[in-house]
């Protein structure tokens, strides 16, 4: 297991010393799908069958209650789990916004609209800094950069990412340059220009800019580039297993029965399934059996269209919803997804946006969480499920609200606004019908 | 010491029983004026002398190694200092939307730009449910209303509270009415009526919806209901007291030397006062000095007027400024926060909008904090405040960001937007000068 680091910048093995290694416990690049290792440099596609790259790790085992003593004297971010991450011990020290240690909120009056009675929580991530799950994957994919000496940080986006890379590059006093396509929400154009990086607009689809990117990588502009989600899409991703941890953690060292995680490329999804993987292999908590549920909105559902139909392979689509941080209609992680699905007896599902803005009304009416469109799709897809019978109300549920009902105003402001225009008098007020 | 709590509720005394009794620590109202003493009821005014009533304590001195001891236990929210507020010892047990807990961000970058060397901290309130500071004053307030048996939540707000009272009364099962000005940022709007409960736009000012407010607080129609910032607003201003309470325990237990806050009524400032008063009585921390500064915008600065003119009285004033959330021209603690800042050797200083703008944009740029134009008031008054000699530049400074950018974007949409929109070819982005 003995696998140099980054060419040049260190020869010690995580094996050895992990605590010196600047990826910590990290051990390896590894295809998901031929297995063939590589180095932890800033690459992203097998060279012998240009599968995808993740990160494989030599994992603290054996010590399962000193390690989550450790983790419970953390700090209240996503470093607290520094031991299962590709990053250094002193990443603590560096300048970053840590993301993450977000509330689970125990949802109980959801819970009695949905006729949810096992318990229901919701992991609700748009407490992070920029209010959205992205702060955490883009935290990973920072620290990454500064190993590897890159100097300007990058990323396609639907939005949410663009602002949490204009962010996390300004603290960090990192060049950036985010690519976005030209018709995204307000709220989320201003976040991602904001922060004084460049902010570049791209006619086109999201696909479109994903496409420009890896052009764009390839190119000599691109060299000292770390573009978050495609060559440092290996560590960037590890970013979404933190949510597993802290769900995990929050509900006392153990696993819920099911989760409803919402699919853009499927990333995400499959990172939380291998999170809560390495915490049963690490005897963090009691091996169980738990359901993937993942959520698309109708407009853009390759992967629960190729779910029902019994595929294993996911057609790309055309996207139509208002659920626009979701709408990648070519996701790069749908195969795993519908594997995760299948192997926990999960499922994928959809919903249209009409469901999607009454999910968002609901779990606000409910709750007080004001959720990103997506969680409006996560929330309308766990109220579908039940529905249909797919989710068995009788056990414990985590859904996911991964934004910020902010940034996706329009979604809800056409139904949305003051009971009544008054002037400010006693009798007007009665007059209303108000009293 | 033996006052009766509610009338009809209880009759155990704070001194004798402090677990058991519905406000925890809290004794009695007490007249800031003359000292006047009330039961801890919905009452807002002395009957005496017509001064504000505030909460008073039979706090727990003795024994500061055991209350650190037994807050830094607490959850992560501001219930961990259920000992120093006026709530029941089991209020982690109700639905409340648990704020508080937010980060208190190193400002290093900041701190160089703005030639600070003492250390420069944010106190980021942005990362609240709600993402305001209100979030915390709202969750006293609904406890206090809870108990007093009433079933309406409501308020007068420029915004911000409207939402955290929608959100907070949403999750505890309240109804909630809420009145604003009919000309609020479109993101306050619809953030204060998702959550399903009224929202009444009042033609005129914030001090129209606030006289409204009173009016109707006197009318048969308001029984039952707590108007946060009237009725409640003993309590309703405690939750500001945690601020306090977090910086000096996310200081390791210890105060900073200076504090840059805003102003709109006044209150916050006041209250994070009286909580720095109580850690030095109650030994928490070292007995320091420190200084208070209060920040305003230009266009509606009549504390800020009154002190550079040496005046007592604060003259109410119209209101023209993009910093809406603290337009009040009538603040109701406008001659307590002159006091404070006499008293510790601080200053009230303004900003013009262009001002605010600029300190928005330069705390995104170099922390990657998206602030409300609350944040850049007080940003851009601290920039002030040591350009003009009148804020040491070498001491330990806390600057508040009280609020979020996404629902001000109107501030900064204007000059805030991509560098260029191009085709999704690496030739365009050459030729857009961007290589």
């Amino acid at each position: 297991m003995a696998v140099q680091t980054v060419a040049g910048k260190s020869t010690s093995t995580s094996a050895e010393n992990p605590q010196e290694t600047p990826f910590g416990p990290a051990a390896a690049l590894s295809c998901r799908e031929c297995g063939t290792r590589y180095p932890l440099t800033p690459v992203f596609a097998c060279l012998e069958c240009f599968g995808p790259l993740e990160v494989a790790y030599d994992l603290p085992v054996g010590d399962p209650e000193g390690l989550r003593a450790r983790i419970e004297a953390g700090p209240a971010n996503i470093w607290r789990y520094a031991p299962l991450l590709p990053v250094p011990a002193d990443v603590t020290q560096k300048q970053n916004l840590n993301p993450g240690w977000t509330k689970l909120v125990k949802a109980d009056n959801l819970a009695r609209e949905l006729g949810v009675t096992g318990g229901l929580y919701v992991k609700d991530d748009s407490g992070n800094p920029t209010h959205s799950f992205k702060d955490r994957v883009v935290a990973i994919a920072l620290e990454a950069a500064r190993t590897f000496g890159l100097t300007t940080l990058s990323c396609s986006s639907t939005g949410n990412l663009a602002g949490a890379v204009g962010a996390a590059a300004a603290r960090a006093g990192f060049r950036s340059c985010v690519f976005i396509p030209h018709d995204l929400e307000e709220g989320k154009v201003v976040m991602a220009a904001v922060y004084g990086g460049e902010l570049v607009a791209i006619e086109g689809s999201y696909d479109d800019v994903n496409r420009f990117c890896s052009e764009l990588i390839g190119d000599p502009i691109g060299e000292g580039w770390g573009f978050v989600n495609v060559n440092l899409r290996p560590y960037y991703g590890e970013g979404s297993k933190t949510l597993a941890y802290e769900i995990a953690e929050q509900l006392g060292w153990r696993l819920p029965d099911n989760l409803v995680i919402p699919i853009a490329s499927g990333s995400q999804l499959t990172k939380i399934d291998k999170g809560l993987q390495e915490l049963i292999k690490l005897g963090l908590v009691e091996d169980k059996p738990y359901k993937i549920f993942g959520a698309q909105a109708e407009g853009c559902s390759p992967v629960s269209a190729a779910f029902k139909a019994g595929h294993d392979v996911v057609r790309p689509v055309k996207r139509d919803t208002i659920a626009k941080s979701l709408a990648i209609g070519n996701p790069a992680d749908g195969p795993y997804v519908l594997d995760i699905a299948r192997r926990t007896g999960g499922a994928v599902e959809d919903v249209n946006d009409e469901q999607v803005v009454d999910a968002i009304k609901l779990l606000a009416r409910t709750e007080g969480i004001f959720a990103e469109t997506a969680g409006g799709v996560t929330v309308g897809v766990l109220k579908k499920l039940i529905e249909t019978g797919q989710l068995d109300p009788a056990a414990e549920t985590v859904v996911f609200n991964t934004g910020d009902g902010l940034k996706t105003l329009d979604a809800v402001s056409p139904t949305t606004g003051p009971t009544a225009t008054i002037r400010p008098t006693v009798a007007a007020f009665r007059e209303a019908g108000l009293a």
